[in-house]
């Protein structure tokens, strides 16, 4: 069992990664910025840490071996906060996850983030924003897994997925259930050390995809 | 001499740019979105390449050896641009600078962009993405001289500079010329490579700091 820092632990998939983690016996540290937000999780297990992104947050790697980046600066903030917390944030936590010898360093990323230039997206600047970060940590001694769903969907987790691209637009989806048990799967598992997975709706076991 | 490529050479450190390069003797290449931009520019050994830095801008690259990125988002426009160009065109002219075998590449940054959150800063944004650039061409095997000029101003340059930051904020200043100049001064030029200057007003010659 490993002691993780959750960073964005209230948002839609932070929250239910740090519920299954909970539940699979690990420690968490959850990093949120109001911790009203998480009133409703309650564990003997669960450490619940407040902070701002936007400022110095290492003091909530202490004591963690595992780190799980699902922070985002959400649809209504501008392009402003994506510099300041998609990248710089992420960049930040990769600083701070060497500093604290960090086992693994599980980014929670997004499809198209491999290449911004692929399609002409409204959503490049974000894109370009997670690919940088998703390069630093690459290009950072921690070991990391990087995970790149398609469209996130409200739906109850299937556990069925597949990694490549589906060719059809509108199967590019996947619940944030699965993102979220994409993450428990992830951790503690050599396998997934170094590696970056596509999680899109498919007919593979996702068990199976990632271990 | 050398065949340079200025990315941004309509920009107000672009044109000087090129123009000192071109009185040097040097070829250039100018990358610019409206050629009319440049019209009172004219030298036997400019060439003008039009071209959109959101765009594959590759192949204003054939035949250069050398790059200058000077090319801003400016400060008309909002922070999706400064990820699209100050951050991703800047990361796309590295990658094109690697395929191209470029012998240098002169980066034009900002004083700040070392350490964004050195201070709290209004354009923090910016500096994000300025750090970033800067990472993505320092961690590329391109050769490169980084340029980290203070708030920029419209006087004349007097060729006199100081590489560290000055305590005193309202001396934080270096004219556009003067980093034109020092553009000039870092090409051809082994000193320079794999350098970060800091630049602002001050009492040493430009030309004994650079070379």
């Amino acid at each position: 069992m490993s002691h993780i820092l959750v960073i964005g632990a209230s948002g839609q998939i932070g929250k239910q990664a740090t519920e299954k983690l909970l539940d699979a016996g690990h420690t968490v540290t959850a990093l949120v910025r109001n911790k009203d937000k998480l009133s409703d999780v309650t564990a003997d297990n669960l450490n619940i840490y407040e902070g701002d992104l936007e400022q110095d947050f290492s003091g909530a790697f202490k004591g963690c071996d595992t780190v799980v980046f699902c922070a985002g600066s959400g649809a209504n903030t501008g392009p402003d906060k994506t510099l300041l917390i998609d990248l710089w944030a992420a960049r930040n936590a990769v600083e701070y996850a060497r500093q604290y010898n960090i086992k693994q360093f599980v980014m929670v990323s997004s499809v198209g983030s491999d290449d911004p230039d692929a399609i002409d997206s409204p959503i490049k600047p974000y894109l370009v924003a997670k690919h940088m970060a998703d390069e630093h940590l690459r290009n950072s001694d921690v070991p990391y897994t990087i995970l790149r769903p398609g469209s996130l969907t409200d739906e109850a987790g299937t556990e069925y997925v597949q990694e490549l691209l589906p060719g059809d637009e509108d199967k590019r989806e996947i619940p944030r259930e699965d993102v979220a048990t994409a993450i428990v799967y992830s951790i503690d598992n050599e396998k997934a050390l170094n590696r970056i997975y596509g999680l899109f709706k498919g007919d593979q076991p996702l068990k199976s995809v990632i271990q």
